[in-house]
């Protein structure tokens, strides 16, 4: 089993959310999708209010080229966002109520989409409605559930496990050891350490 | 051709330094040395005074952790250093003087191994000076030469030039069409791209 923690505004938890369920198939490995918001640890980590890449222009100016890079090579197509980064709190929400119902992973792969590729406002429950009922789940109700005190408490729940695991961005690989990965190009690595420490487990 | 940007007091470096010669040369791409300092490119552009892993702990610990990790993937081995991040300036000056005669490959090396395996302080020029010595050069000479005034006008212009090409971290290795990319796991990709531009300028 592996901890995959996303958050709908990061920019590299976007290739890593399209490639991870074939990835961990392919290893035996199963993903525990883990929806969280990275604003309160960048403010009380960093004292951040920003994304980083736009609090420090040179290192955004050189994550959207490689952004681009890595889309290129999995072939996954890209688009600047309008607005960066997006708030991403309701949708994080939307994901929280679909994890029991086991749509989170299709619904967040589609809030990547709109928000990497179509150019939607992913903080806008209009955008995120039509990708709720994509997904088989009933728009109203879920987004009614998404506001409710026990999904926010539930969010709020997952940030304050994400910070007592060291994490700090995303995405990060989190084992069922406790190894933690950051960053999508530390996805092949947190699989093998996952498959090597199940390995150990049942030997 | 490849640049490679590196910086004495860097984490990643050190893995970064220690394989490049060998993956360029199994790929037929020449490496360009290019030492260089990060303090004044953190201040300029992050506002730090020290090194970000530092001023953000919870990286910093995550970063140590990883280290280990990518160090023990290619048969390194790592020391966490008693004093990090250690002054750099020396060395990187030896650095610049080592380019002409062809040795500072392999006394980067050596500076490397001798912070973060042997825990010395390469601030110092009498730890640095056995390491000119072990690259057949002269400790003396050398030791004066790297506080003259080219050769620091030379770092200097290093840092001017690492600031226009938009570096922000180290390692970062360039191409000749001026494609960045930042950062040990992104070696291999750095030398297919100089591979690719290199066919199609001799196509």
């Amino acid at each position: 089993m592996i901890e995959f923690w996303y958050e709908f505004a990061s920019t590299y938890s976007y290739p890593a959310a399209m490639r991870i369920e074939r990835l961990a198939a392919d290893k035996g490995v199963a993903v525990a999708w883990r929806p969280f918001i990275l604003g309160p640890l960048f403010h009380e980590q960093q004292g951040l209010n920003d994304s980083p890449f736009n609090a420090v222009p040179v290192k955004g100016q050189y994550m959207w080229r490689d952004l681009e890079r890595v889309c290129d090579s999995q072939g996954l197509p890209l688009r600047h966002p309008s607005q960066f980064p997006r708030n991403s709190l309701l949708a994080a929400r939307v994901a929280i109520v679909g994890l029991e119902d086991g749509w989170a992973p299709a619904f967040s792969r589609a809030v990547y989409q709109a928000n990497f590729v179509d150019d939607l406002d992913i903080g806008s429950p209009d955008v995120l409605a039509p990708l709720i009922a994509e997904v088989g789940a009933g728009p109203e109700h879920v987004l009614a559930a998404a506001q409710s005190d026990p999904v926010k408490a539930q969010l709020k729940q997952h940030v304050a496990m994400a910070k007592e695991r060291g994490l700090f961005g995303a995405p990060s690989f989190l084992t069922a050891d406790g190894e933690l990965f950051w960053g999508n190009d530390r996805l092949e690595q947190a699989l093998d350490w996952a498959v090597r420490h199940q390995s150990r487990e049942h030997a």
